[in-house]
């Protein structure tokens, strides 16, 4: 594939399995993607890595001399490895010189980083992580925000989380007219904590975003939902509960349906099916959450990020430099930080 | 099965599917179970769902002349009809006629009936409502509570929640020494949302239970932890997730597995192993949630129960009644209730 012009920095030192498998991924996604990838880290460490591939011109190294540490406090952290190679990654897209960057890495440095060198877009009170999952109709995905940026929120934060995936849903993964869902734990409006009351009232009122309504447990992947918002508590926890749920019922299928003479013959038969159904299931592929309300963008990827998650997480930030969600999230707050610094003169 | 003398009192008027539903798992339960059930609500319907059955005499109906409908404001509804299905079964436990109480209908309803007849266990803040899920280990499950019964909770009541959680899990489900997690979005004790972090430490500090750490969403199914305790709202969303992703996943698995010649030859020879990889994911076997933390055993089932959830639902009941849980609740809350009268005095 040619080249996009496409510049995205990832942080070759983060994650369980760097550099090895990041720098796997990389390769991959600078010559599958077009896209050219700044390996970021320690140099010597990365150069191996590249040695055992064929890897094309699209590369290029930027040391680092540390790494954030994932039992490290990251605020700390950060300020006492100013050259770790998270810092590094983030500041190539502060300068210019990224349009994006990657990380596998400590999620709360990724975050923090993020927020300290690109800053909170004007008018957005928190950034929140938005991360994609399979629904059960084929093909159809939904957006969940927040899975963890923000554990206590406020009814104002989930209102701009739904204004901020819409945009997402929208342009990134191409949905027309992204409906909204506020995770509750019942249909009607009455129902809910104090803050989902709170936030559904925001969000029936909120003119930018289609409002569908409360979606329960079972709904949010149903398919009738494009964006489900709710706190990065309760986010968080469904995403890690739904990951572990798709491994649990693929271990049951491949603990019972090889059982017997019959099990092995019809295993043998099935093989392709079988391989498509844990295509359809397994979230190894999906690349990760971009961290959305942030002046630039940024991929937090999994810690046990192996090669196709490092390759599935270039890609997403391909797709999201492209359809210049940043851009538009700016530009949908701009008018409301312009009416409020006009209402303060 | 002989008689166990115990009685089970049924709204048998409860559920999308009642009478018809609740009153077939109703005649189950009385033969295969030894157990008397006593099934509340209108007389008529009653009576001609029961010609579909060949019932024996382990059935008893005792006449209510209405029905709380799904959409109504539990309390009032409870005051408006005195003479409800809900309410005259719960009453059936107060005044000692039947050993539990077993609804299908409208849940609020149902613990508001619980609450106001049977009243709070004496030390106990909040009761809680317990659900079973079963673990990616063959044959072990896990108790989540709460999973509705309080959106907004205080540290404290996880504290009871954990407690309340812990005898269930011994004497009604056969764990030596439960382990008990907080449902969390980290292992580390630094992690969480100010609740999480503030009931880590109670939980940490309590002598009456074996509190294993926090359980990230990914380990709540893993069979390290017999008990997680959450606020009813993370709980409720929970619990209706993983049924619904339960479902997702069979339907893939049916969508996929028959495709082409080799699909529906591998389908045939797979019958057995298909159906055994059904029951162990399907949640339909589970009967419901033990509301924990009042006087009186009271089940809580699914509002779709059909005949098997409410067989299952009259088995845990019956499974409850037969362990004492309630009591050895009350055993374990008397001491420090006495203590703190004393302390009063």
């Amino acid at each position: 594939m040619g080249s996009t012009g496409d510049r995205i920095a990832i942080d070759a030192m983060g994650g369980d399995y760097a550099p090895e498998e990041i720098v796997a991924g990389a390769v991959r996604a600078s010559e599958e993607l077009g896209v050219k990838v700044l390996l970021v880290g320690d140099p010597h460490k990365i150069e191996a890595c590249l040695k055992e591939h064929n890897a094309g011109s699209n590369l290029e190294i930027v040391p680092a001399d540390s790494v954030v540490e994932m039992d490290e406090e990251p605020l700390t952290a950060l300020r006492r490895k100013p050259n770790s190679s998270i810092n590094v990654a983030t500041n190539l897209v502060k300068e210019g010189r990224a349009d994006a960057v990657v990380s596998a890495g400590h999620s709360g440095a990724s975050m923090a980083a993020a927020l300290l060198r690109l800053g909170r877009i004007p008018g957005i009170e928190r950034p929140a992580i938005g991360a994609v999952l399979p629904t059960q109709v084929n093909g159809k995905q939904v957006l969940i925000l927040d899975v963890g940026a923000n554990v206590d929120c406020r009814p104002k934060f989930l209102e701009q989380f739904a204004v901020m995936g819409s945009i997402y849903s929208q342009h990134v993964l191409g949905v027309e007219r992204p409906n909204v869902g506020l995770v509750n734990i019942g249909e009607e409006e009455c129902k809910g904590n104090e803050l989902a009351l709170r936030a559904h009232q925001l969000l029936a009122e909120n003119p930018v975003i289609h409002f569908a309504g409360n979606a329960e447990g079972r709904d949010i992947l149903s398919g009738q939902f494009d964006v489900a918002v709710c706190d990065g508590f309760v986010g968080n926890v469904l995403l890690k509960f739904a990951e572990a749920v798709g491994s649990a019922m693929l271990q049951v299928v491949k603990e019972e349906l090889p059982k017997g003479t019959r099990g092995k013959i019809g295993v043998t038969v099935l093989k392709h099916n079988l391989k498509r159904i844990k295509q359809r299931v397994d979230h190894a592929e999906h690349g990760g959450g971009l961290l959305l309300g942030v002046n630039g963008v940024c991929i937090i990827g999994h810690g046990s990020s192996r090669a196709p998650s490092a390759f599935g997480a270039i890609r997403l930030a391909k797709a999201a430099v492209e359809s210049r969600v940043i851009e538009r999230i700016q530009a949908q707050y701009q008018q409301s930080v312009q009416q409020a610094v006009a209402s303060e003169n």
